[in-house]
């Protein structure tokens, strides 16, 4: 066999749908809730920050959900992206396992963010909005959506993390390159951000705080909504291109994965990769085991509550039932600042609480590592975040060795790490430590959370 | 019509040979010179420094050459690489033009180097070599023989040029995560560097002395080789599968180019894209008008003189005839590290000089305008390189406009911005000035050219 094995698909093949899994799940997942009345809320209450065809999304039950054609025109761009055997990978490792990897870091944001960012940006568009506000982390939803904004001619404004906005210097000028205007956050632009820095003028930021600064001003203005880049169940169905790809893609391979892994932050790479194959299983196809691999200093799923909190800092979005680390817990800073946030998206947490998917937790030394190997064997360089899973691909990959068996594994490679340098010559310069969070402030942050209890 | 219009050609369309135009010129190109002897050099010549099939290739006049299918098979991880058409970067200029863009930007290293990077490391490998010495500035070469190195196992040792090693380690750290060592050029590990070092302790360096360097040590052992990323017919020779796709995406869209744009230092990726066409017309099929640009710091077709010259400042390589500046010219400290070269390749020097391509030169404020205009368009950045070739694109198309007419534009999108983002930073702070080279430098340079006539 070949050393390089690539599945492209034609264009023709760009899905047609988002796939719901709404529609397939044996217990629905628990409303969200007014974070006023805490009772159930109903489309017009997140009227202010959404338009009305992303609101229907987020609550609808519908098995398949149409991409619009203007959408699938810009899809076209990049999609459908590969799936590669990862054949080099496997030598490497001297591994008897069959290594796939989905490369969503062809996108021009290098990244998966795009299949959502533009989806919103259309329905905004759609919707007669003139201005995009959100938040972001590392900078790859914020560089997404400007890209996104310029392609429907969209004002973009985005809250960007502080302590990101200070070193990442390059996704910042990547979201200017695009016509976005960047703004560290907490900023002096919001009351929850003026607020904050009352209290503490050299303030780092969170992803929290920004999201509660992003909600604030995009509420002020009737011509600007609110977009966010994981958690809700829309950002997380406008993914699901990539996992039916996938499907299409191992049919050509005449393979099919036994195990999927993925990285978690808020949930939606996972869900992209994952979704779509848990939904055949659900129907009755075939089974295959989901590992969501998630950092070990922000590790919602294996050491969260699954209980409701709010999203943000502020408390000024719904309450979701989720695993989290309370919403008043501050992530250290570890290099992938994707996977930097409190919470897991409400769909993903329901699915552990099911049982048809598993967490597990790794610290970033590790990951680097898996990443230069990968690099070294591939070619391509990983994002910090896009790390986690190729780390939890080749923990697969070894156990196959171990056992002498050949299974297949597929992975999401999420995004490049073009912008992360830096994070690998701290690597390589011996810099890079792992980080633990605050046991306490965990313990702080979980006996803060609000007590609401699911409604009957 | 749709906004995006992508040209995707399947897998066995990758190009089975590369197109050598030394089969189709009406005049052969003047024959390269010993530095000793100033006779011309003969295939044994230049054995210390390359492996037999690439000296067979730099002097083939066959027209196809056979592309192993080792190096196919690395070059299906990216190739074929998409052709665009440019819908929103129309609408942008509401030009007539019909502009189209090949993108190289998705190889591993994100650029077109790894075309002949893959093809060297492989003919190297195959000739038992252990090591390969080389020479990069920005590091879009250095990159992508460590990448190409590490695929075939073969050891990579880099000097790179100390004002880049300096400001650019993003590229450094790529080409380390590949696993090669890179050194800051002139260094005290060779006797070119020593002395240049010994004169001028804080010497920026520059890509001649760090061609002397790497041929020096890669001359010193047996087991060591010497490669090369453009200039050299065998270089341009791997990059034709560029402009052989090209051919073929133009059959599917219906369409042929009146016009090619691509940016040139060395002049590979200028050969890749435009030598096939070039080569129907010599043959007798249509006439395409071909624009190469370069930086007016370092004008070596539109301000050098078209004579012998040496590759590099210790004038340890074999004569050439090109268009140079001189040997001893030091380019200023402009953005585009890739182009900033004394010399131009010899078969493109050959061809201006036969009036089958033109040149044109533009400062780099007037490419980074053109480069974020397109990015805001199109969602790619550019690197710094191919800013020129978007910006004579640009011109072209505002021409059609001027002129109400509606031509086929093609230009070569050589590479990704990924690693640059900083001159992009620079450019929006307004940091970013035009430079011009000394006069009399320049001068001066032209004037210690070796007085060397070609033999009759």
């Amino acid at each position: 066999m070949n050393d390089t094995v690539k599945y492209v698909l034609d264009e023709g093949r760009i899905p047609k749908v988002w796939y719901n899994i709404a529609a397939d799940l044996p217990k629905p997942v628990p409303p969200v809730l007014h974070p006023g009345t805490r009772q159930p809320i109903g489309p017009d209450d997140l009227a202010p920050l959404f338009p009305m065809e992303l609101i229907l999304q987020e609550v609808s039950t519908e098995r398949e959900i149409q991409i619009p054609e203007p959408v699938r025109d810009v899809y076209r761009q990049w999609r459908p992206s590969p799936l590669y055997r990862a054949r080099r990978l496997e030598k490497a490792l001297q591994t008897p396992a069959r290594i796939y990897y989905k490369y969503e870091g062809v996108s021009p944001a290098g990244s998966h963010k795009p299949n959502t960012a533009v989806a919103q940006a259309f329905y905004n568009k759609q919707a007669g909005v003139k201005r995009l506000i959100t938040e972001t982390g590392a900078g790859q939803w914020g560089s997404s959506l400007a890209f996104a904004g310029g392609v429907f001619g969209l004002e973009v404004l985005i809250f960007m993390v502080r302590v990101s906005y200070d070193q990442k210097p390059y996704r910042r000028a990547l979201m200017e390159t695009y016509g976005a205007r960047c703004i560290a956050s907490p900023s002096t632009e919001t009351h929850s951000g003026r607020e904050i820095l009352a209290k503490r003028p050299d303030h780092p930021g969170s992803l929290g705080i920004a999201i509660s600064e992003a909600v604030e001003v995009a509420a002020q203005r009737d011509d600007t909504k609110y977009a966010l880049g994981s958690v809700l169940n829309h950002v997380l169905l406008h993914q699901t291109v990539i996992g039916q790809e996938a499907i299409a893609q191992f049919e050509m391979a005449n393979d099919y994965p036994d195990v999927i892994v993925s990285c978690t932050g808020g949930g939606s790479n996972f869900a992209g990769i994952a979704f779509p194959f848990l939904g055949q299983q659900l129907r009755g196809g075939k089974k295959v085991r989901v590992v969501a691999v998630e950092p070990a200093a922000c590790p919602s799923l294996t050491r969260g509550r699954y209980a409701y909190d709010f999203g943000d800092t502020a408390h000024l979005t719904p309450l979701t039932k989720m695993h989290t680390l309370g919403s008043t817990f501050t992530p250290p800073g570890f290099h992938a600042g994707g996977l930097r946030y409190h919470g897991m998206a409400p769909m993903v947490s329901h699915l552990q609480e099911l049982g048809l998917i598993s967490a597990t937790a790794y610290h970033q030394l590790a990951c680097f590592e898996a990443g230069v190997t990968f690099a070294r064997a591939e070619g391509i360089v990983p994002a910090p975040e896009a790390n986690h899973a190729v780390k939890g691909a080749i923990v697969e990959a070894l156990k196959c060795k171990e056992e002498g068996v050949s299974r297949s594994i597929l992975f999401n490679l999420s995004g490049h790490g073009h912008f992360d340098m830096q994070a690998y010559i701290d690597y390589f310069d011996g810099k890079l430590k792992d980080i633990n969070y605050d046991e306490k402030e965990l313990a702080m942050a979980l006996a803060g959370l609000p007590s609401v209890a699911e409604p009957a």
